[in-house]
C-alpha cells in the first residue's frame, strides 16, 4: 500500500508566525501524499473578546453555543484554513482547505446531551469519513487541509482536531500505510520528564507494558499514548509524537521524535 | 457535451432566510451537474461593524485593506461558505465549498495599483481556472460552491463574485454545454422598464442589436448583457438573468427570466 502521511498540527506553531513559516515549509518539501489538520490557535479567543462572545467550560472543554459556532466556523474554517492554503501554494504544494462538511468528507453526531450540553461539537467515527473522494483528491497529488470542523443535521459542529487526526487515520488506514503524526511543544515522549534530552525514539507496546507500571509516563502523555495503541489496533501502522520543528525527520526513517508501534 | 448549470447567488438571497433556504431546495433539487458561487451579503458589513473596520469606498468599489481581507477571509470563505454547504447536504446535495486558492482552483492576479489601490482584489483569467481538478470534482457528483475568494503569491484576495461565474462558465465552457445563471431581483430582462410582466424571455444577438438603439435597456442591465455576449462570446452556450426563486424553470427549456444566447 502506498504511504500516507496524517499532520496535526496545534495552536502553538499556529500562534507563532515564524514557527509557522518554517513548519509550512518543511510541509510542503514532504515529497509523498499528506493530509494536514489544524486546531484552533488563539485568534479564535482574541477575536470572540472582541465580539463579546462570553468564552464557557466545562471541565476544561469549551461549549459551542450557537454564537461560538460562528465564530470557530468563520475563524477555523475561514481565516486559518484559507490562510494555511494560501501560503502553501505559494510553496508549490496544491493545498485544498476542507472542513468535514465538504462532500460530506466527515460525517458526524451531535453530541448527545446528559449532565452537560456541549452545544454544537461533533463526535465522529471512521465510518463517517468519505475515504473514496479523500483518495480521489489524494491520487490528483492535492494536499487536503482539514479545520476541525464536521457537520451533521444541516450545521457544522466544532470537532476536536487530535480526534479528527485519529479518525482519518483509521478510515485512510484501509487503503494506505498511515503514518500518523501528532506535533506537539517536546521532541517526543521522554524517559525522564525532568530530561529533554532522554526521548525514546522508538515505543512499541512491550515497552510500553514494561515502562508504564515503572511509573515512566507523566499524566499528560498517557492519554495521548493510549490514543496512539487505540489508533494502531484500530489498523494505523506507526503514531509519531513529536515536534513540530522535527516534521521532516519525523516523516523519515531515522526519527526524532517517538515512533510509536505495535 | 454534458450540460453543466453555473449559478450565482447575490446577497438578496443570502440576507433572506426564508428565499435562501427555499433557493437551496430548489438548488439541492435540479438533477444535473452544477456550480453554486455566492456573493457577500450584509453580514460582513455588520461584523465589520462591530469590529471597527471602517468600509472604504472609491466609486461604489469596496477598498480591500488587510482587515478587510481578514474579514471576508472569514466570513465569506468560512461562515457563510459552510452553512450554505452544512444546509446543502442536510438537503441530500453533495456540496463542496471552496475559494479559489483550494486545489488552485482559480489562479489570480493581484489588481495593480494605478490611480487607485483597491488592495487585496484579485483579476482572473480563464486560463486560470483549473479544470481538470473541477471536471474531477463534477464526475464524482459533488457540486462545488464557491466563495468569491481567489488567491496569489500566498494571499486570499477579494474577487467579485459575478466575475468568478463567468470566468468559471468560460472556462467549463470548453468541456461542458453552459448555462450560465445570474439570480437577481427581478424576474428577467424587461421590455419595458416600468412594467414587470415584460420579461424578455429568449433574447439573442440580433433581437439585442435591435432593441439596443431603441433604448429598451435600462443602464442597470447593459454591462450585465455585455458580460453575457461576452461569455457567449467566449464559447458559453446560454446566459440566462432572472429571480432565484425561478431557479427550478430557469434550468429547463421553459425559462421564466431572459435566455440569451448568441
Amino acid at each position: 500500500m502506498k504511504k500516507l502521511f496524517i499532520i496535526k498540527i496545534g495552536g502553538n506553531v499556529l500562534d507563532n508566525p515564524a514557527a509557522l513559516e518554517s513548519f509550512l515549509k518543511d510541509f510542503a518539501s514532504i515529497d509523498a501524499p499528506r493530509i494536514l489538520i489544524h486546531g484552533g490557535g488563539k485568534i479564535a479567543t482574541k477575536l470572540g473578546e472582541q465580539l463579546g462572545i462570553a468564552a464557557n467550560y466545562h471541565n476544561g472543554r469549551r461549549i459551542t453555543d450557537a454564537q461560538t459556532l460562528d465564530l470557530v466556523t468563520m475563524v477555523y474554517g475561514g481565516l486559518v484554513n484559507k490562510q494555511l492554503v494560501a501560503q502553501l501554494q505559494q510553496l508549490g504544494c496544491n493545498a485544498w482547505g476542507v472542513t468535514g462538511a465538504d462532500g460530506n468528507l466527515i460525517n458526524a453526531k451531535k453530541r448527545p446531551v446528559k449532565d452537560i450540553d456541549y452545544g454544537f461539537v461533533g463526535d465522529i467515527k471512521p465510518e463517517g469519513v468519505n475515504t473514496k473522494l479523500l483518495t480521489t483528491l489524494l491520487d490528483q497529488n492535492v494536499v487536503p487541509v482539514f479545520a476541525p470542523l464536521t457537520h451533521a443535521d444541516g450545521k457544522i459542529l466544532n470537532t476536536n482536531a487530535d480526534t479528527i487526526a485519529s479518525v482519518l487515520a483509521v478510515a485512510l488506514g484501509k487503503v494506505a500505510d498511515v503514518r500518523l503524526i501528532f506535533c506537539f511543544e517536546k521532541k517526543g515522549v521522554l524517559r525522564d520528564v525532568a530530561d529533554a534530552g532522554s526521548v525514546i525514539r522508538h515505543l512499541p507496546r512491550n515497552l510500553y507494558d514494561e515502562y508504564l507500571p515503572q511509573g515512566v509516563f507523566a499524566d499528560g502523555i498517557l492519554p495521548k499514548l493510549e490514543n496512539a495503541y487505540n489508533a494502531l489496533n484500530a489498523g494505523v501502522k506507526e503514531v509519531l509524537i513529536g515536534e513540530a520543528g522535527d516534521l521532516v525527520k519525523n516523516t523519515g526513517a531515522q526519527t526524532e521524535g517517538t515512533l510509536i508501534t505495535l
